[in-house]
Formats: structure tokens, sequence, C-alpha cells
């Protein structure tokens, strides 16, 4: 049995974890040096730098989920078509041979096409994966709250279909760079009843595009204190999101990602009637242990 | 007979007109000294600037629309309420005092109310008010596209309600500042195809926060020529604004603003079996021209 250098290397940080071939974690780390800061030709002296030390104990091999993957990122590994589940993502782990004797493999994201529309996703697959392992669900809606969200069906096993929407990036874009950011406090702690509200009001008919220009003039009116106002944003932004999926059909929701988001996700959908359960990193590190047991015929060739 | 000095002093730019006591333009200009470039107490000094050569005129008074009202601007001009036409807004018009002996006045915008949240325009009411003397028409549906669009319903020559739609700020911070701005070019000329394939796509039911990711993934997959892209992108912009309006009650919109934005909506527009007709700055000139005759009563006392 060897132990697995679990990593989660994404586009502005990665997270890594050294597991027992039970799975258990015997340590964690995590660093800025995301995909979008490793220079051309990078990646070996990066990767060395960070988890060297783990490489060089005996018996240990290494697999690598998440943007590292992308064109942009260490070695592009393909995306795997939807249905697809641990034994189709499994048998597409790509081997980096960049670093002699090391044994490291990708992870693939997944792909799936609505209407002749792409859609993508890289480390939320894994996530998924290691959901299923955590919970023992084999069907049921996954989501994944983050910069862009994951809204994932499984279907035995198998991830069905699933949309990403860029919640996370709105929110930012809007209370950072838009005119709300001028009355209202990006970093103000959640606020539940003005995040609440926010929910309810993004169900009104009216859209985004209108309902974001009241967090303007609720400021300008004196109507909700500028603490309120980004909890207020955020209802909107997440209500908007909630009232495009199917709801009913989901039953139970299974959330993956920080506690501050999920607990947001975990309001909303209460709110609807809809119940949930909450992991974190600990989905990663079950997902890529899982899939680590494919590693044996493709890369440990010599 | 008097001249009229007719402004529309914006955030970012203004423009400023020189009407014969008929209405009829004289002269035109405008300058990028909107109210965010001018210092506190500056505003005097770039009024001089700008137009004191015409204020030195024999029988000359001005009248000044939009954000110069505003509490960043020259003097603030508290809105009125909807429903509220010209007589309405006239008998708010604001003397200015700052210059002895000038006639100089500002018009104050339009607030409305929508369960509890405040909406407001500054400058649209001019317009608005323009537009209806230009067409004759004191009924309907008049659509200002432009950073912060306005839908507003007019009854018996009244603004009985309005709404602002981000759509225009949209654009900008997801062309330019998103994941979307690495792979569309934000300045491309207008592809009618793209725009309308957007336009549609937006009419799917999924939300907005998906169907912009599908820009990217377009792009990603090369299923959409980048040069394409920015119309699409605008395309869902404008088809969410859309399918958040009671369009079926419109029958016809009139249309106010530049001609690069107009000409879309009047793609979008009649691609919904809606009828447009589109006017541009010369409502602001006859809107103004409208109010001045309140002028009189309110800014001549000595």
């Amino acid at each position: 049995m060897t132990r697995l250098i679990a990593i989660d290397w994404g586009t502005s940080s990665l997270r890594g974890a050294l597991l027992h071939p039970s799975g258990q974690v015997i340590e964690e780390r995590s660093d800025a040096r995301g995909i979008l800061t490793v220079p051309e030709g990078g990646f070996p002296a990066v990767f060395e730098s960070l988890f060297g030390d783990w490489m060089r104990l005996e018996d240990t091999r290494c697999l690598i989920s998440g943007m590292a993957g992308s064109k942009q990122g260490w070695v592009e590994a393909p995306y795997c078509a939807c249905p697809a589940g641990r034994v189709e993502v499994g048998r597409s782990i790509l081997a980096i041979d960049a670093i002699p004797g090391a044994r490291i493999a990708i992870v693939p994201g997944l792909s799936d096409t609505h209407d002749g529309v792409p859609d993508v996703m890289r480390g939320e697959e894994v996530q998924i994966f290691g959901a299923m392992e955590l919970t023992g669900l084999s069907d049921g809606v996954f989501v994944l709250p983050g910069t862009h969200n994951k809204w994932a069906t499984v279907k035995k096993g198998r991830v069905a279909s699933f949309r990403t929407c860029m919640t996370g990036e709105f929110y930012a874009l809007l209370s950072r760079h838009s005119i709300l950011a001028r009355t209202l406090d990006a970093d103000a702690p959640l606020d539940e009843a003005a995040f609440l509200e926010g929910v309810t009001r993004a169900e009104n008919g009216h859209g985004l595009l209108h309902n974001a220009f009241g967090a303007r003039t609720l400021a300008l009116f004196g109507r909700m204190p500028k603490e309120e106002l980004a909890s207020y944003l955020s209802g909107l932004l997440i209500g908007e999101e909630l009232r495009t999926q199917s709801l009913q059909a989901a039953g139970e929701v299974v959330l993956i990602g920080s506690p501050v988001l999920t607990q947001r996700y975990t309001l909303a959908l209460r709110a609807a009637g809809v119940a949930t359960r909450t992991l974190g990193t600990e989905a990663t590190w079950a997902g890529l242990h899982a899939l680590a047991g494919f590693l044996a015929t493709d890369t440990s060739q010599p």
C-alpha cells in the first residue's frame, strides 16, 4: 500500500494533503501559487518546492486535480464528457513524466453540453466523487459554490449533467467594481435577515439586472445600512441562482465548499424548503483517494 | 423671447446646446468633464470655462439636467416622485445662485418605489418629456439604454412608473473585468447574428448567471470566433433585460439614446415582435426647451 499526495491545484491557489493508504489525512498544506502565478515551464520547480519532501518519502505517488490539468496548467488533460463517473475519469488520468522517477498524474475535468453550448469543470468532479464516498449517495444534486458554481446531477454514481453559474464572480464584480461598491462594504460579515431579503427579492420576476440596482438605491435613500447591503446583494445573486434550478426535483442538496459559502446556500435552500448536507475539503481528499485506485495501471509503468 | 443654454451634465461627460427661442439648435458642445471630474466647489469655474461665452450673449438663461442635480453634483435638486409630468418637474426646478446675475437652474430627477425599493433617474426624465414633444405621444413605453437603462411607462403625459436595469454596467464589467474578457474582444463591431443568438439564448430559463459562462466555454471550445463573442454577450444581457419586461403590453417602444445602443434594442425588440421608433440627443434639447417655460416664475426673480 502506498501513500497518496493529493493536490487540488486551482487558478489562484492550491491545497495538498499527504494521505495514509487508508485515506486518512496525515498532513495538509495550502499555498497561493495557483496556476496563474506559475511561469511557463515552471510547474516541476514549484511542485518540488511545495511537495518535494513528501515525494521523497518511500512509496508515495501523487494525484493532482483542478486547473493544473487545463491548457494553462502543467499538462492538459482533455475533459471527460458527461455522463461520467469514477471509472470514466479514472481511466483518463494522465501521467506526468516531467519529473523522472516521480509518480505524478493529473485528473481530467468534465464537460457537458446544453443546446450546443459547452460547460466545463476541473476539480469539482473529484469533490463530487469524494462526497459520494463520504455520504454513500449515488444519486442526487451536488452543488459546489465558488467563483464559478457547479450544479451537478448525479445518477447511479455518475455525473449525468451539470451547469455552471458565475455567481461568485458576479458578486465580486458588483460588490467591488460596480457603482454598488460606492455604498456597500464587501467585507462586512453575513447579515442573515438582509441576505434572506435579497433571496426573496430575487423571485419578484424583475430580474437581476433590475434588482441589483436596488442595492444602490436602498443605500441612496438610507433604507438599508451599509453593513447589510453586501449580504442583501449576496442574497439577490444566490436567490437568482436558485430561481433557475429545478429545486422541487432535488429533495436534498449536497453542498461542497468553504463554510462561508455553504452557510449562505444552506440558508437560501432552507428558505426554499430544500434540505442540505455540507462537506468541505475532506471531499477533495476522499475523491482523490478513491481515484488513486486507477493509478496502478496508468502510471506505474516504467 | 430668450435663448436657452440646455445642458445634460452627466457622471462622466456632459453635452450642451445653445437653443434659439423656437427650440432650434444654434450650436452644440460636449466635454469629458462629467460631475465626477469636478472638484468640490468647482462647478462655477467649469461652467464658466465651458459656457461662459454663451451666458454673456444677451438675454440667455440656462437649464441643466442630469447628475449635476445629485448629491455629488452642483446643487442637489430633490427627486420628484412618480407619477410626475412636465408640470410637476417644472415646478421643482431649482435656481442656482452661485454665479451672480446668471440665470441658471437645475432640473430634478424622478424617483419611484417598487415594494419598498426606490428607483431613480436624473436626466432621462427630460429626454422622455422631449420625446413626448417630438413624437406627440402622451402614452407608451419609453426605453433609454445606457449604463443604467430606464424603462418608463408614460400615461397621459406623465411618467407613471419606471425601472432601472444595470445592463450597460453589467456588459462593461463582464466584457472587460470578468473571466470572459480573456477570450472576447469588447470593442468588436456588432455581429447581428451572434447578437440575436444571445437574445434567444437568454430566454432558455437558465438565467444570466449560467448563460454568461457560455460566452467563455464557446470560446474555449472554439465554437464562436472572438469577434462575435462580445455581440453574443451583449445579446444575452439585452435578451435578459427584455425577458423581464411586459412587452406584450408595450405595442410600440420609443427608444432614446445613442445609435450604437438603440440599434441593438431595435434588433432585439423586433425579434420579439415589438415595433420601435428611435430618438437621439434631440430629445434632450426638446425636453429642456419644453421645461424652460417654467423658468420665468422660478428664476427670473431678483
